[in-house]
């Protein structure tokens, strides 16, 4: 798409840390990572949030993800690793080109150490579940 | 896999806010979630970690996770979402069958406002690079 900055990547334009390429699917390092090693997967086709894309450029980015991630996790020596997709800007979204984070994780790193859990009140979480079943339909 | 509290429910032997199910995939709601409407999405066949997943169970459940998170976004008034895979107990799994966590998001929450970010020192992005592309082959 004109203007964005990724499909400018793939199409060689900008100069990028590429680790894969395939005729879908582009993988390269994050300029500005949270770990060593960071990297960025994603279509080569341009779209924006996953709800917004192709149910098959989804299932080619996805198939992909074990083996760039195994080489991410080799290259780095990490312990495992998040794969983490934002979807809009208030979920931290900052280039409107999908795309999922391999961030490397390492034992004692202080890295996403937040998980703000809490509980539903009795009876809210079977309301919430109904509402979601009546949308997918 | 015996003893798997996530293959139980897909059996129907632990009760679940189930919100989806089709024969390669099963969703429901996080019993302990981060935002409300907080959903996790399996492959019904057992894996662990995405690196050790069949990349056609990767592309299954990606290619449902758009119309899941649309009708979740929809369910709770949601403005985006965050899709989250932990792999390995460093990256936060706490249970050990491959999931995608779908999180919703609203304009001021406050979930997820931690990144971390820093820049390479000179020549090391394509030093880490290379090493993973290595890797790859």
């Amino acid at each position: 798409m004109d203007g964005c900055v990724f499909c400018k990547m793939v199409a060689g334009e900008i100069p990028v840390a590429k680790v894969y390429e395939d005729d879908a699917v582009f993988a390269f390092l994050d300029i500005g990572p949270i770990s060593d090693g960071h990297t960025l997967v994603i279509p080569k086709q341009h779209c924006t949030r996953i709800h917004e894309c192709e149910p098959d450029a989804l299932a080619d980015v996805a198939s992909r993800l074990g083996r760039i991630a195994e080489a991410v996790m080799t290259a780095v020596d990490a312990d495992g690793y998040n794969v983490l997709s934002n979807n809009g800007s208030v979920a931290g979204q900052v280039v409107d080109h999908l795309h999922f984070h391999i961030i490397p994780r390492k034992t004692g790193d202080a890295v996403f150490m937040e998980w703000p859990s809490y509980r539903y009140k009795a009876g809210q979480i079977e309301k919430i579940a109904a509402k979601i079943r009546e949308n997918l339909k």
